[in-house]
This record gives C-alpha cells, structure tokens and sequence, in this order.
C-alpha cells in the first residue's frame, strides 16, 4: 500500500468547509434586508453540508428570543437565531422525517402573519357561535 | 330560615356571565382588523374574570397552528387560537408568577418582528465573526 492509496482528507473533524460560505452568504443576505428591505432565504437542503458543517453552522448562529412551532402538515419549528432577521426553519413531515430546512432572512418568517381571508372567514364562524350563544 | 336568607346563585359553574362579552368584544375587534386593518387588544387580567370564565372562553376559542415561546424577562407564550388573527399572550416573570395575559387581535404577534435596529446591528457582529474567521 503506498501514500496514493489513502484517500485524500479534506475533512477536519468533519467539516468540509462549507459552512463559512452560508455563514457569508446570510451576511449578503442580511445586508440586502436592512438596505432595501428584501427578504432571502438559502436551502440548506441543496448545500453539500456534512452534520459538523450544520453543528458549527448552529453553533456560530447561536439562539436568539424566539421559537415558534407550527402543526401545518406535519411540524415546523422556527428558531431565531442570535442574528435578529435570521430564522432557522424546519419542516418535518407527518411521519415526523425532515423533509426541508432553511435559513430565512426575513424580519416576519413567512408561515407566521395569519391570512386575511382566513381572518374573515374565521370573523364569520365566531358570529355564528355567538349568535348560537343567546 | 326563610328563602331570603339563602344568597343567590350568580354563578352558573362558577361563570359569571363576564366571559360572553369578551367574545363579542373579540368579535367587534376582528371586525375592525378585516375592515381597517387595525389591530386591537383586551387586557385580560382588568376584566372581573373567574377561572371557570377563564376556561370557557380558552374552550370557545380553542387552538390553532401556530405556539410562539420568547424568553424576554422571564416567558411569554402567545397561542393562535382556532380564529386566525386571535391570539392569546400571556407574560410571565423571571419567577414564572403570570404577569399578564391579553387576547392579541392582530396578523401579526407585536412582540415576533425583528426590530430593524436590531437586525443592524446584528449584522455589524456577523461580519466581524466572519472577518475572524480568515
């Protein structure tokens, strides 16, 4: 066995070296929030990131004031990171796998502000019960 | 012992007939809210409300998607209830004692948005953590 046939390790401790790209990334991002008020959002799905990219990745956001559960078909959870506009967000399926993860770059996460229409149509079931009431 | 002496019975399973008028109240908010896109609040906590008016109005607005947890000074927790843009917050202190508890008629929670200035400054920390890291 000689030198060549070890594979080449690219890794330390697992780390691929990814993970600082997302971290500038969602600085870009953060940048383009504050300057024009546009929200962004990177698919943590479609990066090459091993579990130690995602651990440090997690570990430089640290957690800020806010977590948020959802039962929308299936769980999602949206944490706020130590990064105020940043939004770890992940979705699991009703089995309860993880079907999409995301970092949101947004001052509201999307799933949160309840819809107009449904606030209407939620105003007239509350009508109804009350006029059931008397 | 005459009739006269025996106090009369407000209270229907300890319900004083307070917690109705908070659901018309509700109501007549999320009106407003539909209308003129003004959200409105009832401090629950200034209303003469028995546990057991506690419990009926819980029932009769009973729980949506959306559970939001803050650790802001002790912990608050704000509830969707079935009616989308009613939620219920409650506060309590770094002693877990309840502090106050409001029905929150809004599409957005006050206390969810990232504070702008916030996110600013945020990002000044991000860029020099990444800075640090080459």
């Amino acid at each position: 066995m000689s030198l060549g046939d070890i594979p080449i390790q690219l890794e330390v401790g697992g780390l691929t070296g990814s993970a600082p790209a997302v971290l500038r990334e969602i600085a870009y991002l953060l940048e383009r929030l504050t300057r024009y008020g546009e929200a962004g959002s990177i698919d943590l799905h479609g990066l090459p990131l091993s579990p130690a990219d995602r651990r440090w990745l997690l570990d430089q956001l640290g957690r800020g004031e806010i977590e948020i559960a959802l039962e929308i078909g299936g769980g999602s959870r949206i944490v706020e990171t130590a990064y105020p506009g940043v939004w770890w967000v992940a979705h699991d399926n009703e089995q309860g796998v993880r079907t999409s993860e995301f970092i949101e770059v947004t001052l509201i996460p999307d799933l949160v502000p309840a819809h107009p229409d449904d606030v209407e149509s939620g105003l007239k079931n509350l009508k109804s019960r009350i006029s059931d009431l008397s």
